[in-house]
């Protein structure tokens, strides 16, 4: 639909004749065009938490921008496979992504680093990072080749260890282990004797139900009681060592980008920041909700993971870090800035964050 | 200036030429009238930190809006004084305020849950019941009367307990101890024998300096090397037990709120809660450099406030919380709210946030 001139030209005389008590300048937004964008998610439609940030997102544009940058948002499978995200929107099928940049490190292995490392930085520490540590700018640097401009796009905060219908009392008891855990966190396991399986969320319980895996990692309380873990495994395990603080990411394409006048490239780059926080906020109330809901309704078992398995898990993180950082160049650089980052982050974190969480339990 | 009708009719007929390959769609922003707002503050002009985030709210309503919301941020003392900035945005003398609900409890004892309660919710906690457990609806509500809409507008994380130029090794030391400490912190300080002191940041140095007052606390180390505390005080106290994750406020005029078109309110909201998110993101990585400095470089003695006198802390300040909680309804309804929440937060947290930290530090 075009808009007559007639209409504009109307509005214009209006917009000019200086009735405002506020002030009576006005001025051009220089540019009406429409931008019509696609925007291609991994996670399935309004799937909670993670699926609801990039329907957060549109609707922050579309409702800034007046409808001038309008986003259609489609679930995975629905335009591309969830993992074909990252290479839909780095030739433009779509002009923005919904993930999470471990799912690439078959493009880079550094990609790793910017969802969330083993024993690495939790939701606070990882914003600080990316945004006043220099992370952002060296995962810009790491997408460049790829045509993509990435943007922190939501985190969930500490996920859980995961759910076991075997239970954990020593490392011998991850020997043999069938348990789905994707990305580092699956590599550990492996190293530690265990056999990491990747399944999709949808086949989750059956694959639980029916003793193809003894084990599973997902999320957290909020998304994992949705999915009814709690039916089909014995023990709920934390805390989530292999991913802290995961962060989800927003990717845009790099041309598609360039092709916006500046005020809605402002937007594009503050609906992310605000959705980022958004979720955080999301899970930091529903899981609150669901841990309780999961203990007190359903009867579920919480189990913590022996300091002694956490050590030895810890200790292979710290190995696997390391090859990672020798990948390339890039990753040498990224590893040294996150490590640095989490060197200082971890000393003042325990004289302000983690000493307040003792504080506060003291009886 | 007001720009003539030829150059918008110009700009039209461009706008509507059609080469766009996104689309040929047109939409008229409805209103390119110029909003020229005042933003006034509690904070010095460009205070590292706590003035930055006005400046970047302003900044990024000004590029999202293409210039059609401008805001002048004035310092404290520059268009009004500090702490007449909540009548000044009520009446409409600015349109915009920046500072901490808690200075605001001459008007309604209340005011205090929304900046931070003693032992009360962190910053990642204030954020989820903010924003998902009702708080920002408790808040609304509450400000509704002085005809203003609050917004979280910042966060500085857990703040420090203070420097001390006497050792605190029982409650004993905190009798007669004359600390600057305002809010609800201080009114805990005098019902444990102290006398609480408030002096404005610009004197602190001085009164630390002549011994007018005994010990103070500011913020954490981001702030406080700022100010060179460390060259009057001896020792550095941990945890911030009275303020673990104090919000920021952004303040908007009701009245100058409703004239805005819609767009333009989405910028305000989303910009706000983007810059609440990049102000705890900036104290998580420049508390992290400040700290090292201060211990490495400056010999800075780090002291944790023993067990018996947190406990001690913690319990005045539960009977405090019961107190103000019984001062209104309104202040019920949301001490119930908070109370409730941080009941489920320090469930989940213990074994997600801090549970993490543990594994983490193991070796």
């Amino acid at each position: 639909m075009r808009i007559g001139l007639t209409i504009l030209i109307a509005v214009v005389l209006v917009s000019c004749s200086g009735t405002d008590s506020e002030s009576d300048v006005t001025v051009d937004t220089n540019d009406d065009q429409v931008f019509e964008w696609k925007l291609v998610t991994t996670w399935p439609k309004n799937y909670p938490g993670l699926g609801l940030a990039p329907e957060n997102f549109s609707k922050k544009v579309a409702a800034m921008s007046n409808g001038r940058l309008q986003i259609k948002v489609f679930g995975a499978g629905q335009l591309v496979p969830a993992f074909e995200v990252f290479d839909a929107v780095s030739q433009g099928t779509a002009q923005v992504g919904h993930g999470a940049s471990y799912y690439w490190t078959g493009k880079s292995k550094a990609t790793a680093f910017f969802t969330s490392v083993p024993f690495g930085l939790n939701a606070q520490e990882m914003n600080g990072w990316l945004h006043y540590g220099g992370g952002l700018e060296l995962w810009r640097e790491l997408y460049d080749e790829f045509n993509l401009i990435p943007f922190a796009g939501g985190n969930t905060g500490v996920q859980m260890a995961g759910w076991f219908n075997r239970e954990i009392n020593s490392m011998e008891d991850i020997k043999g282990l069938k348990m789905r855990i994707p990305g580092l966190g699956g590599d550990v396991i492996t190293r530690a004797g265990g056999v990491s399986v990747t399944i999709s969320g949808g086949e989750l319980y059956t694959a639980m139900q029916t003793g193809v895996i003894d084990a599973l990692e997902w999320v957290s309380p909020y998304n994992d009681i949705a999915l009814g873990f709690h039916q089909v495994a014995k023990y709920y395990y934390y805390p989530g060592w292999h991913e802290p603080g995961p962060t989800l990411e927003l990717i845009i394409n790099k041309d598609a980008y360039a092709t916006l006048p500046s005020d809605l490239q402002a937007i594009v780059e503050t609906a992310a920041r605000a959705v980022n926080q958004d979720m955080l906020d999301e899970y930091t109330a529903r899981n609150n909700e669901a841990l309780i809901s999961l203990v007190e309704t359903h009867g579920v078992q919480l189990r913590k993971l022996p300091d002694e398995v956490i050590a030895e898990l810890r200790s292979i993180s710290m190995d696997m870090f390391d090859e990672l950082a020798n990948d390339s160049d890039i990753a040498k650089r990224i590893a040294d800035s996150v490590k640095s980052f989490q060197q200082q982050a971890t000393a003042y974190h325990e004289i302000s964050e983690e000493a307040y969480y003792n504080a506060r339990k003291q009886n």
